[in-house]
């Protein structure tokens, strides 16, 4: 089924495209490049967990092309599985074997939840890892099962340090995902840099400029040009701060697995070499300290102070954090994921390029 | 020793005070508060962390005083040891009994150390608490025994959610140290506010404005008088970035351990009722992922790709975190604590106004 949305830009055509029709999609593709079922299921809800939350940078259109052309160019293994290197009562280290990102950071998260059902808490850290879409996805998997689910992943040195002109450590990302009563979990889900390259992305598609403090050109000068942006390097979000947080994950991740680090994480972009970079799954289970029932009761109460909180002049209303991103998904799962057609036609023809072969009207 | 430093406003005379005195004026007042030897040490020890490292917001001469006013009011029982509620392999809830922050604060730290020893990772949340001074104090207790140490605690709801012109959380700290090779370990300790009460009230102090984006007025209107500021609110750190970290806070602390919460913990100023703020405390161990030597040649690898990085126009040069701190206790380690003089004449009328008894030639 198709709608044509009346939003958007004049004479482009959005449609709306069932969940249903991805998932089956997807799933073809997935048998044809090799990736066996249950994996297979892993990184397709992996991409629709972001198209339905309107994360679209980290959503099926943009996360399923890459996998393909990691998966052609050999930086994935599509058969995978991710293998405990070392084992404690409440850690584990992992070697993720190149395995697709999505199906790593699930089985890294289910050990750290093992873990952490007896224990109280769990900590693993996985290296040998691909991009894995949204991190918040394996924050859910905890949340599921009222657990508190944190995630950790470095990347590709973009991010310049506080004061500094070349890149050190990546946008590393950081998210906490938290099992709330009555409300939808409770979502954090940042990068520690200013913005990402995905943001910055969309703004050059619009033919928008984006904010001071942002980004650097090639020279290390500052600049609000997207294109000189997507060439140059990153800001750290809140000067010291997010620089601090962003040198952390890398520490979370490749300094705990003894793999690359900061600089030494390759460029996800270099398809002759594996990615290589490390996840770090926490999870911490409330039950084993004063219990699950006054802990959502808590984080209810929490949540309820900040969406009654009087806004500031010209803000609607207070939004709690994963808000938004759970309204959305309700809507995009009843309306379906949006995409304009020709953004559709390169999509498909991605695909054929990497010899890929689909009937179009599966999505339509 | 006295030495009067040349820096500083006109007309003010700076004294530079030897840690020995500090330790020995410090644990005299400890004594005739009822606080015993072990918890007076370890309480000293922290305020003289901050004093050292150059944080005077968090340091002696603030810290010592706010002590006195809350052991005096009741606020704090001066003899309270922290008490383990319920215990699992690798996380333990702990009642902190109104003890000295800074003693709860340690004792938490060495459970989750304890319990990451064998299982490769601790977690503790602590509820009953009083101010702890400079979270990364406790992560300093992990790194000397090579573990990495997290800190968290909530506080009195000074911050307005995104969006929002109510406070709904705190400043709520978080702090990261680390352990490296050849260098000091590099330690992240933030307020997940832009600014923090301390900051704003040196920039009272000097008469200097406030940058933008870091207060609210008591009516909710931006501002950069910090007079207002301190009567009003603060605002998160990197909008909802740093909304959405310090709920995670307050999530950790306390909603794990059932306790105040948000909106729920009383006014720190207030002298007629408990505090009731709440830590947590994690503790990793490199040991139990790729080792030490491997964690530490990482973390080294990083801090030197940080501090050799083309520094930006107008910048000297890259510094890494937790490094200024380090050169600033090496400094006042060397040639004392510094404080102008009418801060001490405050400071002593201050300790003899709570029927403190001492001499004044202990300290110069």
């Amino acid at each position: 089924m198709v709608e044509t949305s009346g939003v958007g830009v004049p004479g482009v055509t959005e449609l709306n495209i069932e969940p249903v029709r991805l998932r089956e999609f997807g799933m073809d593709l997935m048998t044809q490049l090799g990736v066996p079922q249950e994996k297979g299921e892993i990184c397709i809800e992996a991409f629709l967990f972001g198209s339905l939350r309107g994360i679209d940078t980290h959503g099926f259109f943009a996360l399923l092309p890459r996998m393909v052309r990691e998966i052609r160019a050999g930086m994935i293994d599509p058969k995978a599985d991710s293998c405990v290197i070392k084992r404690k009562t409440a850690t584990a280290l992992i070697d993720g074997c190149r395995g697709p990102g999505p199906v790593t950071a699930f089985q890294s998260m289910n050990e750290a939840m093992r873990r952490c059902r007896e224990s109280g808490i769990g900590g693993v850290a996985t290296y040998n890892c691909n991009h894995f879409g949204a991190a918040s996805f394996y924050g859910y998997q905890a949340v599921k099962e009222d657990l508190i689910g944190l995630t950790f992943s470095n990347a590709t040195p973009r991010v310049v340090p506080h004061g500094g002109r070349e890149g050190v450590h990546g946008t590393n990302p950081m998210s906490f995902a938290i099992p709330a009563g009555k409300y939808p979990p409770l979502v954090v889900d940042i990068a520690t840099s200013a913005s990402s390259a995905g943001k910055i992305g969309q703004a050059l598609k619009k033919g928008e400029k984006i904010p001071e403090g942002w980004a650097l050109d090639q020279n290390g000068h500052p600049t609000i040009d997207p294109e000189k942006a997507l060439k140059g390097l990153f800001l750290p979000m809140a000067g010291h701060k997010g620089y601090g947080l962003g040198l952390v994950v890398d520490i979370l991740t490749g300094a705990l697995t003894g793999s690359f680090c900061g600089k030494e994480v390759p460029a996800l972009e270099d398809l002759t070499t594996p990615y290589g970079a490390s996840f770090c799954m926490l999870a911490l289970n409330p039950s084993c300290f004063a219990g699950v029932n006054m802990f959502k009761e808590k984080v209810d109460r929490l949540i309820e102070d900040c969406v009654t909180c009087p806004p500031m002049d010209g803000v609607e209303r207070v939004y709690f954090p994963g808000e938004l991103e759970a309204i959305e998904e309700e809507r995009r799962t009843r309306i379906g994921v949006p995409i304009q057609e020709e953004d559709l036609d390169r999509f498909y023809q991605n695909l054929r390029d990497h010899g890929l072969d689909f009937k179009e009207d599966v999505l339509i």
